[in-house]
């Protein structure tokens, strides 16, 4: 009794005294809220994210990895890998051959056309070179839930020109992602130039009282700019999620 | 020389031969893009965002606070204030005697009428009652702010069921605000329940070593669900600002 | 629909045919373990946990705490506080005369009869006079849930022939609650000595780099000796509940 | 004079003559809590617990390692080692061709007869699958020590409807061992559902502001619900050594 | 024995027999340096610095506090006191009725002629108008030690039109005090636009997790922009101590 | 059965017939090394640190207070009680008139004869007139102690011709005292010019990122000298105790 | 439109009529501070600072490094890179044969004529052997930025005749970099000595607590002599930069 | 003229009129306090500490570390190097036949003649098995500085027993270095039990919230016991000195 059909199923039973309401009973009680809500959420979820499953591939061991990118192909058509090591893509490679490995964000992608229609407008930028790898994170998982991203990279506020040179295409997205390191400032100068939402993302570059990206998440988390919103340190797919979910909101019809 | 009609100005006056080129000249070398600029960025400011300035009252000396809210209401005929103290609110009331003051959110409000059109759909929720002063700043927020809002209190994860009897107006929300102190849990049972982003807001609630809200932060930040981005501790104002960007939004046409 | 006697309702009206299916999915669908959930839950943690609600009495409102004294005595004929001062007190005892109030641990406690049959036995131990508060929490804690508990109090370990001469009665006891600052080294120790689960009561009792109570529960949390587990630094309340609920384990039959 | 049978033995030989008071007095004198302390603890220690020694592998040299294990199957004919690696294994096997190894739990063990009989009902579960060696930890400590144990993984509480599934079998235990890293909330989620003891285990998986466990440990001192109280991060063998001894208890007769 | 005097003083003595060499050996093995070194350093310090003493109130008793304000004022005819309350104006004031008080920037001052000459550029800049005591304190102390000193308020780098109205001015220091709490993210911002010295000063300006001016003064260590240092938290003096050395330093003949 | 004696009583009565082995037997049994232990350590105790006990003020009830200064100086005729208030010594001096109290040191002493005979040498020094109290808690102790205690202060680093004007009284002394807040560097300094152990004392004097001692403590703790070790920051007494430990070995004969 | 000259041609084309003011005001509008601020501060930057770029090598991958050094040097006839690793330098001398490297400080540096002239006076001191490659990549930039550097190593204060011997020479200094790990503290005792800025440098040398650089941070932070701003640990290049400015300043005629 | 032999030779010079004052100046004068300061120090620290230079070899370059050993050895016909690598062994071993390595405490020792006589009575003990190296550098240290030295190894507090079977030996001890990792109660019990001072070194033996020995060094600085002072995070070596200089005190006659 795991969805609506079920449910409906049952009932019919009951009505045409093909079950017995005691018989009936059981399914509910047995399992009021779990299987059914097991269920329940589960198909909702699937419904109402819209957005494919990811897989974190850091620390998966080899056998489970190759298994679990198979399973996802053999369902959808398509899946995405974060973390991933160059290891991993060989393993897969080998099954999938159509699986594709970017080493800047370690993200491993297979997908049948890569010319479905995006939506929106997201921007990512990040401050130095060095955040490159995150921001790609971000990048190629809010491009493959289906939006259209635009990278500007290398805009960090010690050389305001650089980003005021962009202040048009910043405040045209509905959404942007912040990518920093080291003081990680760039949010709030962005939610000072912009009215939409800011997902600010901590990187681990720098040294000594960088401390691996606290610096940098504490320099967002107290923001004076309004707007901004953060995520952990080197957290590119979570900011991409969000900013998915934001432009597929600001996009509905 | 703040806006575009003073650029139009100018520059019409040096083809009627109003003004020397020279002139002219002095304007924009004086003040190339900063003093434009900033009359440029201010006008976009006001224009885009469509918010109304919110006053962050705590430690504002009691001369400037007055002065402040008559600003405010001279201009925009209404004004809201966060973290204020019933100190604060006496002396507001002296000079503008519609202001209103909330005990609980610390907010003092002038609103001349409260019921312009709401849009959309924000759910404020919290965890424990003294998580509340949080989640009603939040709320007043984004009321504020023209959206509709509802709140859902007490539905802390170590009682469960209480969270699970408002799935469905969780999931009807265009954008979520989870409060929570202690160990902070409830973004991430929300994020695992809803669709739409949830603005995560860490509260000092606790003891020994919850840190003053540290704790709480780490837990949302570290979150295993998708969809929550983090503010700072105790920071309604910055979660309701952020909501109320999503929401608009997503009810934009 | 929030119990089992309402599932059986509606599955005996659809079967007698005075709800139609349909609209007996209704309920399903629109709360299917939610309000049966929350029912079921409800009625589950009444019924197994055993032990009464204990009110956390730090920053309740004046007109808060006095009705929810008066609701649970009304309920239960009695009513435990934690963390309460003696001015919540004076308002307590204005309504309901035989409450007491112990201004060391802190607890305002309104029992009909004390004399009611305890079982078992719990030991609550502290290192120095400063833990005496959290201690006695936990003893009243205890107590209050019907539990033999025995104290041992001021027996630190820099002076270890204290300690060494209540060893049988630590020993005997089905648990022990361990409350230190400082160093909290003192669970360590007990763990070396007895057979029974210790749990290990960090307070902020100390200054300096003691960090109110932080340096005693990392020295907890890394103890070497076995059976030692940890909770929040002052947190009497909780060390008396899990010691309540292993003596309700070792005594049942 | 290491037990109590030497103290009879010594009082029995100055009663009859057979030693001089002065001469018993040396044995007193010399070792007057010391030695027999020493030996009564000793004694003690094993009786009462119960439980076997488990050797905590990480950092012991070579040529150690295989003498300990050695020594504690001649005594008791079988040995557990936590923390092992394959290499450790590789040494022990050549001497004690019996021995196993589980690469996940990084346990080796030498068992002659595993179908002892089990007590009670423990359950080790876990929020994620990175979480799993170190729940296998908790399962083969626990399980070693004679008590019937069961897996729960993978309920992590940003998918509420797994944990929901299994809430039967969670209410049904003595005691929970619950292993999470991240946010590491599903202790709290737990510890509303059920009204035995759950001991939380902070685990190292997670990155960035996770600072490998410190936040979910966090999470777990804070926990807004009863009955959590906490051991060091990855401290598996912790758990389940608490658990057994709470099972222990429970199943007395 | 504290110049080249007094060494050949008592190498004369010894030669001419007036002193034993053992005696003149203890001069050199007492104190050869010591002495010399005391009295050296002494007047070289004085000399070199140029800058008259400043009294750090805070923490002063009474009865001290007038003492050293007169002793000050009896030697220089001024003095500057920082960190003072008003309560200790009032004591001095009662002896030096010229003193005056500033509760912003919680100086005392007592000045002759405050007309004196003064030299160079500096500009004291902060990013919100609570950081303005931690402001005034730098530009009281620079001013004070006779550099020409300017006031840039309340250009946080959220609004970033209001700093870039005043690049020229800024460029046109010798020196820049930056005081900023919260992200502590305006040193960075003028970092990249000046070609001088930014002295970074963080205030405990904010809340949550700003943890009283630790973010700030993280943000600041870690800034990628050139020719940042940083003091400590709220210190408005040392930053007004340093600019003055560089300010003087840029201004000698 | 608490010492020697009674040992060889019991043993004495069983050589006798006046007490059965069996009964003897209890003896040992019940409390082997516990009251045994108990006894024979308290008697150590006393006999070897030579140390009357001294009272911890701070937070101790005015009830008690009282008590346990009556009690030591019925015993000892003197008592010494630290971090004292006014309020607790105006309660001692109506029972006890004889008693002192220092509002620096923040010390209450009673003493029939202060004349009695000191020995050795111990320097006490700090870095800044702010960490007197601290320092004058370590003299007021060492004095107490029976120890010849010479006390140096205001010698901080930053002004090093006044620390370097003290070397032969520093090198002449069995154990030296510093202390120091703000960065503590001075027994750094001391250490590289004496030979004696330098006891470190950091002072929660400071500000900002002080973080209330833990800076200096930190600063102690890596100092690059040798002979350094550490006691909790403002621990005055427990330095006092150390130096007097070291200085009574120094001069025992 | 991006500089002076290009405002002064549009206005002249407006007052000549050769361009409308529509059209003129289109250039003002589109890009007022932007692209105008870009050019402008971009060359404001090269103009002003007066310093070549140098490059931060660490993690820079193969492909760009090289690159990077051969487009700064047709540029500048020269290049400096920092924190380069002795790969990075072989891949650099196959194409610029001229490149040298010091693995000490880890710089690769690319110099056409190294007899320049230089000015002013810096010193780099540090205090043990351990800090040489920091001290060697501060004066390496120093040096490369055309300054007179002089250095003095090995002057740890733990050994104070090390330190003072070298006074005068760190008198005539016009800024003194300090170079410090483990406790950290050379810093202050510069500060007392001299009267020019010190720019200390905290190191990640020590073990245990001094975290990797945290503590002789903290030390410098909190110093108490006058004149000392802190950089970030091991930031020997910004020091460098500092330094320059200074000496710059101290220099200009 | 570096040393006192050299002052009473030119004193004596200038009395016999061998040399003139004038040329006697010279010596004093060329280096008034620095030189001479130097010469001083260098002299007196050699004659008072007593104890020849101890070389730290970690991170020391291979071609510095036999130098410095030569050195050492042809100066004092032995040597003693700390946290030295098997490797540095062998390039020393080449020069120095004579020289042994522990690859436990990692100490290169080159010693003419190990049966010197040693004085008075350390006792260094450890908690675990695991902490052995670091005690193993403290005894080490201690014994080559001329100490009698003895070891107690594994005696951590979970095992009370252990302990107390060595009370006497303890209480006979001079000073006591006491080394513990984890949760580092072993000095606070050993600081209840003996008279003299105690040394405590925690180490970095522990995982998860250790915290590679901050847990420890917190639990040791926090102790409710007298007499104990602490030293960084795995510094056996500075345990020895401070031991060896105590107990040098404790035997001087």
């Amino acid at each position: 009794m795991n969805n609506m059909k079920d449910i409906r199923e049952i009932l019919e039973k009951v009505k045409n005294g093909d079950m017995e309401a005691e018989e009936a009973e059981k399914y509910f009680k047995a399992a009021p809220f779990m299987d059914l809500g097991y269920a329940k959420l589960d198909h909702h979820r699937k419904v109402r994210t819209g957005f494919p499953e990811v897989v974190f591939c850091e620390g998966k061991p080899d056998e489970h990895i190759v298994e679990i990118f198979k399973k996802l192909c053999d369902e959808d058509g398509r899946a995405l890998g974060t973390r991933a090591t160059n290891h991993q893509y060989e393993l897969i490679k080998k099954e999938i051959p159509g699986a594709k490995y970017d080493s800047v964000s370690r993200i491993i992608k297979i997908e049948q056309d890569e010319k479905n229609e995006k939506i929106g407008n997201i921007v990512v930028c990040c401050a130095g070179t060095a955040d490159i790898p995150v921001a790609e994170e971000a990048f190629a998982v809010a491009e493959y839930f289906g939006n259209n991203v635009r990278k500007i990279y290398d805009i960090g506020i010690s050389g305001l020109h650089r980003l005021l040179s962009y202040v048009e295409e910043l405040q045209s997205a509905n959404c942007i992602i912040a990518v920093a390191g080291m003081e990680g400032a760039l949010p709030s100068v962005l939610g000072g130039l912009v009215s939409v939402p800011v997902i600010a993302v901590p990187t681990s570059v720098g040294y000594g009282a960088s401390f691996h990206g606290v610096s940098a998440l504490l320099t967002m988390i107290n923001s004076c700019a309004n707007g901004i919103s953060v995520v952990n340190i080197d957290n590119g797919f979570g900011a991409g999620y969000i900013a998915s979910q934001i432009n597929r909101l600001a996009e509905r019809k």
